[in-house]
């Protein structure tokens, strides 16, 4: 099977042009197949702002109402999406900017309203909104971008089938676009955040866990040394291993060849 | 040669949800091979003045500075194209989103200033600012999206090939798109507006004219009978005609099926 690379970008790089254009020479520079998906919460929260909109966020997710979901739609599906294709045309990438509704490439359902607990042990009921849930992912149109030479740069915005655009986590659509393409691809899947990697002592970059498997990750998840916003990543990162992509990697958009960051590994 | 439909409708119908639902449907209806082409100028509008920024026109064209083309950025290449797309989705039509940056489809350059003639004989420059005059169309991969059961969704948005964005006029992106495609199909090019055609009396639907050619076009534009925003669409599409597209309509949306509207014909 032939390799392929799924690079999953925050938001925060778009926002600083420096940082962007490094990104996109190294991930022009990256030899064969490769898919782009990013994010764009801080450009949407900024957008909000100015149309006075407040940004409401529950356990680091967004609440997606109405107009929440219009601002989405434009900023990722329109301003960053399009930036980003444009930019990476000019690094000689032929690149095709998709959401979930493109070609009908990712169908979710609305995600019900759930029961969430407190840390006191009281429940209450939160409605995340027009937040999509992925049901599939179609390999086959993907697949016959990806040979006709086309990069795809995937926005965080998924369709019900229904004529609703939803909002879905850039992780998790990375993370489900890199197993559905396992079927096909040997499949490296590398999430470029901030630091190098996940870090025994976030301070140090020196601590950088250069290997870690599902076990070892229970365990530093135990001992409260990955913490955070880490965790969901990581469970996300294990789950795709679990479902077929060979190699996941967490590291900063410098490393996305692979060449410093954690890596993670099968349980042996 | 395989017939093709490029049909073009205004930024005016996708503010209008029941107008909206009965286009989607008459467009999916149309049989073989289609491309859809939309404007949303309205939205646009209305966009920048939810944030502020002023909406300057000049002969009818929008003046782009960049605050404008982040705008149309997001409300042409997200809001109203992947609402779009969504919808088309909802009625079985396998629809991709696309503007020219994405998958290199069709190169622009940045329209110089011009000089402007005013009617006393006065000159003036006009910088229309981050505006795309159409270099090059893919024809090639958008046939080969077509063959594969594609149908692309197209916002009036363009690339330079150097990482910049730029906005274009949607009735002038259905000409160029049908033009390149009629080196491959037989093309059939329909403005949607929203009259059932031109009319020799704007208050009469029944003065409808079913067939103009371009000396007729001429004399019809002498006597004032033709005028306004109706001549550059006629210009444009006449020059189609001349480019090799096989048929052009103007019409309203309910009959893009070419049941009514006026048919422009080669000059014999």
């Amino acid at each position: 099977m032939e390799s392929l690379n799924v690079i999953k970008v925050g938001g925060a790089i778009v926002e600083d042009d420096a940082a962007l254009q490094n990104l996109l020479l190294r991930f022009a520079a990256l030899p064969g197949l490769k898919v782009l998906v990013h994010g764009g919460g801080r450009s949407a929260t900024r957008m909000a702002t100015q149309l006075g909109i407040e940004s409401r966020m529950e356990g680091g997710r967004r609440i997606t109402d109405e107009e929440t979901l219009r601002i989405v739609t434009m900023v990722y599906g329109g301003l960053v999406n399009k930036n980003l294709v444009a930019r990476l045309q000019a690094c000689g990438i032929n690149a095709l900017g998709l959401t979930g509704a493109d070609a009908g490439i990712i169908l979710s359902h609305r995600r019900p309203p759930k029961e969430i607990l407190s840390s006191e042990g009281t429940s209450r009921t939160v409605d995340f909104g027009f937040v999509g849930d992925v049901d599939r992912v179609d390999d086959q149109v993907l697949a016959s971008f990806l040979e006709q030479g086309i990069v795809p740069v995937i926005a965080p915005l998924t369709h019900d089938g229904k004529g609703n655009m939803l909002n879905t986590n850039a992780d998790t659509m990375a993370s489900e676009v890199a197993c559905a393409l396992s079927r096909r691809f040997r499949v490296t899947l590398t999430y470029c955040f901030e630091l190098p990697g996940v870090l025994r002592n976030p301070e140090d970059p020196e601590s950088l866990i250069p290997r870690i498997s599902e076990e070892e990750f229970h365990l530093l998840k135990a001992q409260g040394i990955v913490s955070g916003g880490m965790i969901p990543k990581l469970e996300n990162a294990f789950e795709a291993i679990r479902r077929g992509v060979e190699k996941v990697v967490i590291t900063k958009a410098d490393y996305m060849d692979g060449s410093l960051g954690t890596h993670l590994v099968q349980t042996v």
